[in-house]
């Protein structure tokens, strides 16, 4: 135990050395600490309740789960702890910190007529030369009047939009792509994109007259530009609250793809639509026809350059596991299909293209063709981190809606706005819903009845998106109220229509719970009886002729030209699956279609049939059905 | 069709209506939108960067497992591709980007002794009235000298040390506590203790006070206290490349149990040691007897307080998941799990404890406890999603310590301070690992032999922890310089003893592959034959027969008394472990106990003795070996 006398005594005398050392001011390294210090802990309290609040939402979403409470819907609940804590926050007076906030001019006395990316203060300590530090212009809340002399917490609550959108709004988005029930979403897709494109457009040009009427009408000063802004941020509706109370019920496979459908895909189709309606001429006030065409153009380049790009990162990813034997090591593996996967993100993102979209389609191209050739482990982590995280992020953002209600400083609220906006997205859903309804149903077979119409226009929920597109830009009074009344949409219309979920499916009298599963399951026999008996035969190497027979609303040509050109090409190329390119492509290929076969490939073609729909039925795993699945 | 028309001429309509209603100033409206756009594109542009870098480092780290490279570690790869984009956007003038940055002063001309948190200044955009913007002091790079009109890149790509402590190490340092290897580091936790307590404290002093000798001798004006907190944050070594060596090798369980607890634990003794050396008495310069036993009475309290406060936390999960039927859900299991654990971090910060210290054994003690509760799925779920992020965020934080050299404004670099602090950590580990042994070896059974001590030498790596520690406060020129230097420190020790690691291994004739397996599985046969055919037996349901004849260097008082309590009252407690807590206390407890005893307890204990044994075995596979796992 000589060592612990060492101590001691080594410290004295090195202390006494150090008595003579006294040199350079600390005044500014204290101030320094203290900072780091009220920041750190201001930080981390901030964290500690939205965390703690999540645990708390964890637990009830159990009980409601445990106790089939159904009254109200967990992601109301979270909105509830939300203002609960935003109200906590701003009224009793929780969290004043000390700070100090200084008024100051430029040096040389100009006025500024934009605000300045950064500001330079030169700070002089006591008996020390003088020093200049940086200061960055707040993003987020800009232009706040209130002038504070204490910084209270709740400022400091505040996300930048740029986390929203860089963070948090990726993972779910992929999250709706990756885990997609591609059978009953590809048997409707021609209603989901009609009702997604045709659709999301007449809500938010609808939603944007209306409220140009009401708003003109009251003289409440905005622009149309702006209303249309509105009106587009306002047309995402959201899947999280509908789709888990239909999930916990069994409701009908086809109206659950309909609205999962719309919910998933109308995020990209509503950012678009607003970043090109940002965009518009920006000159002139008005917009014109010239505007439009161009808008028009725009908003077809962004959408399927955002869709080509992130389908093609996704394809690379399954070319990039097929060829590498990265499978062996399924933590690099699950890693880089994280890490590509927010890729597709950010590339569109640099690009100018929508990120958003670009990573929904690179998480339906990883869920066609990179699952397949996961590890299983790699598969398994894969589907549960994003549904995990997923869930961890949507819960988060409807718990900061609820504080974001009393605690931003960028919401101005006017209830005559929020008013004129209740009737009018809910007028410019129905103008979308019964007419194309109506038109789809003259080809559509089976029919979409009228209460799947009502169940439609009622599953018009908003969330995470049309909040975080609303919060991006609030530098004017205009852009405040809008923010504002987004926010109070989306309380309304998950407390609402989310609370009322379960009542209005009895009510509408759809199918759900084991009804729904025998009706699946009675429409599933009736169309395999026709398809005999493939499902014990080799599925997956005479896809071309299993093709008409199997959807009955999926003759359309396009469709069915991109079936083959998958069956035949994407497949066999991107994935383990057999046929290979071998195979399907004409033999004076062979030189290059020998290169991109895998060696499991070629072990498939010279083994038992029977292996192979093992591991189709691996493949289709992601479903949670081995049926048509795979050959969709 | 009818609607496709509606569209246009309903736009035109409302166009014409439009165009009378120019009201508002657009300018400031303008400026904010193109300020969010250029944010937006920056940052996603520099996470791009990251992120594509990441996929360059899976790839290659997969190559070099692939092709069994090992003249230098994937971490040494991941350091060397940052400093090439530190490099590249340094002298390539990338990403420069127009922004502007004006000096002030403040308006009653005051003159400002410590910065203030916020400014405020006021802009008047053209034809508007004027409007108060917000700005907030920089934090991280404070103070830096250098005047520019252009913002490049390379300032945006600088994290704040806060993501850093409350986002990337936290579940890096979980991660190593749920993923320990409880069996090898129990047997050796003596010797890791004393490393770790013993080791690191002389280590800091040592450290600091042969800089003090240094710095003293050519005048280079550091104080002790500074050179002290050099000492502490330099003291953390870093698991992530050895380990992964050793992994790769299958280097001897006990040298490996040694090393890997040194570098797991220590993480926490420095940044409390840093944590107490920063809050020194602050009105004199020197350090007198007093505050060093106040600073020793402070180490123990917030390490043991930190230490409680987690293994606390990580129980009453361990009870949640237990008396709940949770498990029924693990996607809600799952997400507790991971909510939990982050909060056993942010309460401890919160307190003014040390979060690192509370989330490595809220890890240990989830590991132990919690883990036997979780659904199958869950259990999976929460070890590779841990797994997962604690690999991302290591890759992340080399490539960013790379990155940093080249890219930050508050390193300051100084290679006289270098080589010195090169030459005092060697010293001051060779210092504590070869007495320290020799103490050890008086009583241990084995002994530590010459190798091992050569190879702890050896491998005393530094990485995340002690960059960031350095990062967090970097106010003054001397605090920049520490910075600059442990930047490194970690650069030099990863690249040279990393890419060393398996020579040396050679080199010293230490036992690896199927040797090191070998000799592990003689000596476990050679004990287990003491123990009889026990792991046919009920192991769980007579401990503490067992105990004593188990582990040969375990005979301590304490650990003895720890082991029975745990077996007997925490595991019965806390999990579904049999016996139950009906049958380990006193008859009188039992209106209690059975309370606290879960049906799955009793029905073990009416079922087959082999039925617990599988479930004992599933239990343990996060050792990986079911072996004395769950005894210890």
């Amino acid at each position: 135990m000589k060592l612990v006398w060492f101590l001691p005594v080594a410290l004295l005398i090195v202390t006494q050395v150090a008595l003579g050392s006294n040199n350079g001011n600390n005044g500014l390294d204290m101030a320094a600490q203290r900072r780091a210090a009220n920041i750190h802990r201001m930080d981390t309290i901030i964290l500690l309740t939205y965390v703690s609040v999540m645990v708390v939402i964890v637990v009830t979403a159990w009980a409601f789960k445990h106790y089939r409470l159904r009254f109200i819907h967990e992601s109301g609940v979270t909105l509830f702890y939300g203002l609960l804590i935003g109200f906590v926050i701003r009224y009793f007076g929780l969290g004043l910190l000390q700070s100090q906030t200084f008024d100051v001019e430029t040096k040389n006395k100009t006025v500024v007529k934009e605000p300045p990316d950064y500001l330079m203060l030169e700070v002089k300590p006591e008996g020390g030369s003088s020093v200049s530090f940086h200061y960055e212009l707040i993003e987020g809340f800009f232009a706040d009047k209130r002038k504070k002399i204490e910084q209270q917490i709740e400022q400091k609550s505040v996300f930048s939009p740029e986390v929203f959108f860089n963070m948090l709004i990726p993972p779910i988005i992929f999250n709706a792509g990756y885990s997609l029930k591609k059978r009953h979403f590809f048997r409707n897709i021609g209603s989901i994109l009609a009702i997604v494109f045709i659709g999301t457009t007449i809500s938010c040009f609808g939603t944007g007259c209306l409220m140009f009427v009401f708003t003109s009408i009251f003289q409440m000063g905005y622009t149309f530009k702006e209303l249309l802004f509105f009106g587009a941020l306002i047309s995402a509706t959201d899947p999280v609250t509908i789709i888990s109370v239909f999930n916990d019920m069994n409701v009908e496979a086809d109206l659950f793809a309909l609205i999962f459908g719309e919910s998933a895909l109308n995020d990209a189709v509503a950012i678009v639509l607003s970043e090109v309606i940002e965009n518009f001429s920006t000159s002139s006030e008005a917009i014109t026809l010239h505007d439009f065409g161009s808008a028009i153009a725009g908003f077809a380049g962004v959408f399927f350059g955002s869709l080509m790009l992130g389908f093609g990162i996704g394809c690379m990813n399954a070319f990039l596991t097929k060829m590498t034997l990265i499978s062996e090591h399924p933590l690099l593996e699950s890693s880089l299909f994280v890490l590509i996967s927010y890729i597709s993100f950010l590339v569109a993102e640099v690009c100018g293209l929508t990120g958003i979209v670009s990573v929904l389609f690179c998480g339906i191209a990883q869920a066609h063709y990179t699952y397949n050739n996961l590890s299983d482990e790699s598969q398994s982590n894969t589907k549960h981190f994003f549904h995990m995280i997923s869930f961890i992020m949507e819960s988060f953002i409807f718990c900061y809606i609820g504080v974001s209600v009393f605690v931003t400083n960028n919401q101005r609220w006017s209830f005559s706005f929020l008013l004129f906006s209740l009737i009018s997205i809910t007028a410019s859903r129905a103008l979308f819903v019964y007419p194309l309804s109506w038109l789809l149903n003259i080809r559509r077979r089976p029919k979409i009845p009228k209460r799947y119409q009502h169940m439609i226009l009622f599953a018009g929920l908003r969330g995470a998106m049309a909040f975080a597109l609303a919060g991006r830009n609030t530098s004017t009074e205009n852009r405040q109220t809008i923010f504002a009344t987004t926010t109070a949409v989306v309380i309304v219309t998950v407390l609402v229509n989310g609370g009322l979920t379960s009542w209005m499916i009895e009510y509408l009298q759809i199918k759900h719970g084991k009804d729904a599963i025998e009706e699946g399951q009675r429409l599933e026999n009736s169309m395999s009886c026709s398809r005999g008996e493939q499902h014990s035969d080799l599925e997956e190497t005479i896809p071309v002729t299993m093709a008409p027979g199997l959807n009955p609303w999926d003759k359309a040509f396009l469709p069915r030209k991109w079936y083959h050109f998958d069956a035949s090409f994407m497949k066999p190329l991107l994935t383990h699956a057999t046929p290979s390119l071998e195979q399907t492509l004409p033999p004076f290929c062979l030189p290059i279609t020998s290169l991109l076969t895998s060696s499991r490939q070629r072990a498939y073609l010279n083994t038992d049939p029977l292996d192979t729909i093992v591991q189709s039925g691996a493949a289709s795993l992601i479903d949670g059905s081995g049926c048509i699945e795979e050959s969709v």
